[in-house]
C-alpha cells in the first residue's frame, strides 16, 4: 500500500528530518497533537475513523533499499542521514479516541509523543488517512441519521467507486462509511479488503441488452431468484418498469422465490417511491424493498422523507465517498507541535484561529447520569472539577463554571507504545456500534442536520495560562 | 495497484456478466461511450485525464485464483462461470482523445467496442480513473491559468497530500495537476511514481525547535544553502519572518549562495506579498521568489494577483487535490451501452438529461484557419460539411449550420487493439504540453473563470435523427 511507504509524505519533512538529525535535535522529545478546527458539512459532530489503518501503518513504516535510492537520486539527502534511515522505525506513543468516537473541534484527536524527527515524518499520512477517513464516516453518519429519521426506517449502502477521488478514495471511503453507519458498499474489492457486505442491482444497460425490458427483468430473475433488485427507469419507472417488475414478482413466487427489490434511479423519488410502494402492496409485496439512488445526500434523503417518501434502501454514491456538500470535500485536521523535550511550544502565525495550544494535554468527557455527554474538557493532567472554570478554545471572553453531577472519563487512551500497537485491532461492526452508540449519546440537538446546537469543548484555566504565557514570550521576539 | 485487480468493480458488474455469459449473451459486440455531462467548477473546459493508467490497468486486468476464491466465497457465482473468468482478459478496442486533450460536455471522450461482459466489467474502474484525474486535471488549469495571469508570471505546486482523498486521492491527484499544469507536488512517493518534480519548503514546527526563529532559518540555510525557502508567519511574518529571512539571505551571500525563497502561509497574501517582495528587492535580493499557501484556489489566487500580489509560486493543495469549489468534488462522467451486435442502444429514464445517445458515434473537432478551435461535431462516421445541420445535445430547438472555411479533424483515434496499446505511451511532460497548447488554442472566453463562453458540441443530423428514432422505439413499448 503506498500509504506504507515512508515516501508518501511531503518533501520537507524530510528535509526536516534530515535537518533535525544533522543539528543533533531529532532525538529530543516531541508532542504532536492532532486536530481539526471545524466541523464538516456544517455539523453538530464528527465520527473519528481510520485510526485502524493508521496505526497498522505506524507500525510497519521502514525505508527500503529502494526508498533510500530514489531520495538520494535527488540529490539533497547526505550517505550518513540516508544510512541513519536504515534500520529507522517509528517508536513513539500514541494516545487517541478509540476510533468510532464522537469528536469535535479543537480537541486533540491523537497525539504522539515520539522522537521529534519520527514524528515529524509520519504527519502527512496521518493527516491523509484520517482526515479523509473521519470526513467519510461523518458524512455516512449523517446519512444514515437521516435515513433512519423515517418511521418506516431506511438503510444507507455506499455505490460510489465510479466517482470517487482514485481508487483508494473508493476503498478507504466505503471503510470509512461502514463505521460511520453504512450497511455495506458495491464496491467488491472493499468488500474482499475489509470483510464487508457487497451488494448491487443492475445496470441499464443489462436491460437494453436484451430485446425488451420484461424478458431482460426475467433472465436477472431466473438467474438470481433470490436476491434479484430490478432497476425500473431504463424506459419508463411507472410505465413500464413496474408493471414489468410486478410480472416477475409474481412469477418468482410461483417458483416459491421472492423478489427481493426494486431500484429507483431518476425523476421524483419521493412520488415515484410512493406510487412504487403502493402499486407492490396492493399487489401483495410488502417485503418487496425499495432502493434508490441518484446524486443523493442527507439533505436529499431527508426531503424525501419529509414529503412522505418510501424508500428502504438509499444507495448513496459521489455525495458519499467524495464528502460532497457545504463545508465537505476535505477535513481540515493539522498536526502541530505542543511540547519538545519537556518545553510548551507553539506556533502564533497571521491569524489567531491557526494559533495552535501548547503543552502535553488530557482530553476528558463529562458524562450526564443518564449517560449523555454533556461537554469536553481539556486539561495539563487533573480530571475537571465542579466549579472550574472552563474557557471557549477560540474566545477567551466565553466562559463558564462546570457543574457537578457530572463523571469525567479520559476521553482517549493510549493506543500504542515503543511504536508497538497496545491497543488489539477492532473489528468493522465494532467500530460500527461504538459510533452507533456514541451519536445516541450526543444532546439531539447536536445531531441536527442544520444549525445544530454545537456540543462544548472547554480549555481548563490551565491550559489557557499556558497558552496565553507562551504566546507573550513568542511575541517578546517580534520587533516593535 | 488495487484499481488493476478486476474486483476493484461494482458487485453488479460481475452479477450481469454471469448472467450475459448464463444467458449466451456475453460474447455479443458492444459499444460503450464514456462522457460526461456538465463541466466542472461551472467552467468551460475541461482536461482529459488519466487515459495512461487506464489504459495500464485494462491491459494487466486479470483475474488471480484469489479473486475468484473471494466470489466462490460470496455464494452468487457458479462454478462454470467461475471457470470462464479463468484467462479472461480484456480483448477490445478503445477509441478516445489523446490524454491532456481539451473537452467538453456529450462528446464520447473514450468508447469502448467489445465483448458486452469485457466493457462491463471494466466500467467502474474506467470512471474511477478518468473522472477524478479529469477533474483534478482540470482544477489544476484554471489554477495555472489564473497564476499565469500576473503580469509577474505565477506557477502552481500541488501540497495536497495531508488533505487529499485516502493515500491514491494524493498521489493519482499529482498527476493529473501536473498533466493540468502544475509544475511539482510535495509528495515523494508521487514524485517516485510518475517521476514528477518534487519541492517543499519547512513546517512551523521546524522553526519551534530551535531557541529562536532566527536560529531556526540559520541552520536550515546551513544545511540547504541553495534550496531554502524560509516560512515568515511562525512568530510574526512581517516584524519577525522577514527580517530574520533578509539576515539568513545576506549571510548566504557571502558564504557564496542565494536564499531561493520566502513562503507566506496565513493573514493577507496579497498585501503581506507586496510588503515582503518590496522589502526583498529593496534589500537587494529581487531573485528571492515568493511562495504561498493557505487554502489556495483559482479564485483566491485571481483575486490576490487582481489587488496587486507578488507572489511568484502558488503552493494549492486541499482544493487542487479535492478539487473542491462549486461543481467540483466529482465528474459525473458516466459509461454507456450505445450499441450491441450493431444495433444502436440507448436508455430514456426519467430526466431527458440522463438519456443517452445510440450509436457508434465520430466525434469531429473543428479547427479555423488560426489554428484555434471552432466547434466539436458527433456523426454516424463521416466529416460534417459545410451547410451542414448540428443541434445541442440536450435542445433539438438548438441548431445552426456549419460555416465553411473550417478543417475538420478526427478528435480521438483508437489507442488499444485486441486488448492492447497500440498507442505508445507518453509521458507526463507530453501531456502537460499538449494540454497547454489545447488550452492556448480556445476560444479565449472559454478560458473565463466564470460565466465562461461555452464551447459548442453539435450533433449532426444523422446522430440526432437516429436518437429520435430509437427513443420512439423504445416509447412503444411505454404501456398507455
Amino acid at each position: 500500500m503506498p500509504a506504507q511507504s515512508p515516501l508518501f509524505t511531503d518533501l520537507y519533512q524530510l528535509t526536516m528530518m534530515q535537518g533535525y538529525w544533522h543539528h543533533g535535535l531529532h532525538a529530543q522529545e516531541a508532542v504532536f497533537d492532532l486536530y481539526f478546527r471545524k466541523l464538516p458539512f456544517q455539523g453538530g459532530f464528527a465520527v473519528w475513523a481510520g485510526l485502524e489503518p493508521a496505526l497498522e501503518g505506524l507500525e510497519g513504516l521502514r525505508f527500503s533499499e529502494d526508498d533510500l535510492a530514489y531520495l538520494e537520486e535527488l540529490g539533497q539527502f547526505r550517505p550518513a542521514f540516508l544510512d541513519a534511515l536504515r534500520g529507522w522505525r517509528f517508536s513513539g506513543r500514541v494516545t487517541a479516541f478509540r476510533e468510532g468516537s464522537v469528536v469535535f473541534p479543537h480537541e486533540p484527536l491523537l497525539t504522539v509523543h515520539a522522537l521529534l524527527w519520527e514524528a515529524q515524518l509520519v504527519e502527512t499520512a496521518l493527516l491523509n488517512t484520517l482526515n479523509f477517513q473521519t470526513l467519510v464516516a461523518t458524512k455516512a453518519a449523517r446519512c444514515v441519521l437521516a435515513a433512519e429519521s423515517s418511521r418506516y426506517g431506511g438503510q444507507v449502502v455506499e455505490f460510489g467507486a465510479r466517482r470517487a477521488q482514485g481508487p483508494d478514495g473508493s476503498l478507504s471511503a466505503a471503510r470509512a462509511a461502514f463505521v460511520g453507519g453504512a450497511v455495506g458498499t458495491s464496491n467488491v474489492e472493499a468488500g474482499r479488503l475489509y470483510g464487508l457486505p457487497v451488494s448491487g442491482t443492475h445496470a441499464h444497460a443489462w436491460v437494453e441488452s436484451f430485446p425488451d425490458e420484461l424478458t431482460a427483468f426475467r433472465a436477472y430473475a431466473e438467474l438470481y431468484p433470490d436476491s434479484t433488485v430490478l432497476l425500473l427507469d431504463t424506459v419508463d419507472t411507472l410505465r413500464s418498469g413496474l408493471p414489468n417488475a410486478l410480472t416477475v414478482a409474481r412469477e418468482l413466487r410461483e417458483r416459491g422465490h421472492e423478489l427481493r427489490g426494486v431500484r429507483l434511479d431518476s425523476g421524483d423519488l419521493a412520488y415515484l417511491s410512493c406510487r412504487v410502494r403502493g402499486a407492490l402492496d396492493e399487489a401483495g409485496f410488502p417485503e418487496v424493498k425499495i432502493v434508490a439512488s441518484n446524486d443523493l445526500s442527507e439533505s436529499v434523503i431527508a426531503s424525501i422523507i419529509a414529503e412522505g417518501g418510501r424508500i428502504d434502501t438509499y444507495g448513496v454514491g459521489t455525495q458519499l465517498v467524495t464528502a460532497g456538500g457545504e463545508g465537505g470535500g476535505a477535513l481540515g485536521g493539522v498536526f502541530k507541535l505542543a511540547a519538545l523535550d519537556g518545553v510548551p511550544k507553539m506556533k502564533l502565525t497571521g491569524e489567531p484561529r491557526k494559533s495552535s495550544l501548547p503543552g502535553a494535554k488530557a482530553v476528558w468527557r463529562a458524562v450526564e447520569a443518564d449517560g449523555s455527554y454533556a461537554l469536553d474538557a481539556l486539561t495539563l493532567g487533573e480530571a475537571p472539577r465542579p466549579g472550574d472554570r472552563v474557557s471557549d478554545p477560540t474566545n477567551p471572553l466565553r466562559f463558564s463554571r462546570l457543574p457537578g453531577g457530572l463523571t469525567w472519563r479520559p476521553a482517549r487512551e493510549v493506543v500504542m507504545e515503543g511504536g508497538r500497537r497496545t491497543l488489539a485491532p477492532e473489528g468493522l461492526p465494532d467500530l460500527q456500534a461504538r459510533a452507533r452508540a456514541d451519536l445516541a449519546r450526543l444532546p439531539a440537538g447536536t445531531r441536527r442536520m442544520l444549525n445544530p446546537h454545537l456540543y462544548r469543548v472547554g480549555l481548563a484555566d490551565d491550559v489557557a495560562a499556558l497558552r496565553d504565557r507562551v504566546a507573550e514570550e513568542l511575541r517578546g521576539h517580534i520587533q516593535p
